[in-house]
């Protein structure tokens, strides 16, 4: 099988041009078929300030009602999402924009209202990956903003993470996929102010100690768990750390595997 | 050789959303291959206004300057592309989201500064059929908002019409293309206050008389130009109407040939 490398990258690559701008031209030059997810970073944030559009948070999760669902589909899908394509075009790599309404490639339903209404909110429910794979099989490489859609017209906002590792455990059918996860530090670190105490392996086995020592807490531990599923469902292997690990084999990284 | 039918909307259309969506669902319905190309309509001016830029224009013709192409990007490449995209998988119509960056299809240049300075706008320089047959042929249906790029990561700003047209010329070495360009009116008016009036058939031999007599001027004229540019280079008709000539064969609409 032909290894298809799936990669995230979020607001610490984003928010910074230059930081945008170097990562992509090393991206263009991975030779294998690869896919790019990208979060949205702070662009959203400060144009719903411009337009004076009062941003809702609970917990630390964005409430998308239908005023911060088009500034989402103005940002994700439009700016950044075509700044990222021309950009890779740049570099020679044949890049396309999707949303999961593009291709109907991920389908998802809107989140059910329990204590908390988080709007238009969507949780993955399929992914087509026939559009994908006949676009990856042709030398193009697809480029997801974080958006789905519900097959009935809407459109909804769902989490990076998610997409990227949906769209692994999918194409696992068809490539041997490599998840990568990227962030602004080396990976899961056994000191969280000590940037080389990286654990270098998490298995199914070693994470509830690491949650139970507290060493995954907080925003971490929604991640690893994703990773984990991701693992679970046939996805080769799951690395989290800066983005270096994709072009420097000796950058340090956490590994997870089964 | 298989048909494809190309179809652009304006305006008329894409600022109403009841129009868009009865369009849509339509547009759907059509058996052949097919490609949608939309303009941009009110909603960039609206945005520009909330976000205090200024909308600069120069006969008619927006000046396309950095926060203009911020606008255009997220207005028509995020919210009107993905919002038509997301319709018309509602109506089963596998679609998918285009700016000319997307699969590198539109390749355009900054047009020259000379006494006007159109700031980021691009003139049509190169079309990359080979993407678009590969998803034409297996049953998806792109939809072009008016946006292209310059191969070295810039986006730019391009009439509607032009990409329409474009895309006709070049997708005809692959397949009959048949160009449709919907707009509020009937077709070309022998009398512009009687939408029944049309001029059912225009021909390079019958297009300067009707230049002479001013029955074609202002706006119209670029637009019955690039027409005849179409047909002049392979592509097979093209029709100008009201969108009911794509579903109602007896619809009077004008017709442009060789």
């Amino acid at each position: 099988m032909e290894t298809l490398k799936i990669i995230k990258i979020g607001g610490n690559i984003i928010n910074d041009d230059t930081e945008l701008h170097l990562f992509l031209k090393d991206f263009a030059t991975l030779k294998s078929p690869k896919i790019l997810v990208h979060g949205g970073g702070k662009l959203a944030t400060k144009l719903a300030q411009q337009m004076q559009v009062e941003v809702k948070m609970v917990d630390g999760r964005r409430i998308t009602d239908a005023e911060t669902l088009d500034i989402i589909t103005m940002v994700y899908a439009g700016k950044i999402n075509k700044s990222i394509v021309a950009q890779l075009q740049a570099h020679q790599c044949n890049a396309i924009g999707f949303s999961g309404a593009d291709g109907n490639t991920i389908v998802s339903q809107k989140r059910p209202v329990t204590t908390i209404d988080y709007g238009f909110a969507g949780d993955v429910k399929q992914v087509n990956t026939k559009p994908l794979e006949l676009l990856l099989k042709n030398n193009l490489t697809p480029v997801f903003c974080a958006m789905t859609h519900d097959q009935n017209g809407q459109l909804l906002n769902t989490n990076a993470d998610t997409i990227a590792s949906e769209l692994a455990i999918s194409l696992s059918e068809i490539f041997n996929v490599e998840l990568y996860y990227c962030f602004e530090k080396n990976g899961v670190l056994n000191d969280v102010n000590n940037d080389d105490s990286v654990i270098e392996l998490i298995t199914p086995d070693t994470i509830q100690q690491l949650i139970d020592d507290h060493i995954i807490f907080e925003g971490m531990l929604p991640k690893i768990k994703n990773c984990l599923h991701a693992v679970s469902n046939r996805v080769s292997k799951v690395c989290i750390g800066k983005s270096d690990m994709l072009f420097n084999k000796n950058n340090k990284h956490t590994t997870i595997t089964r």
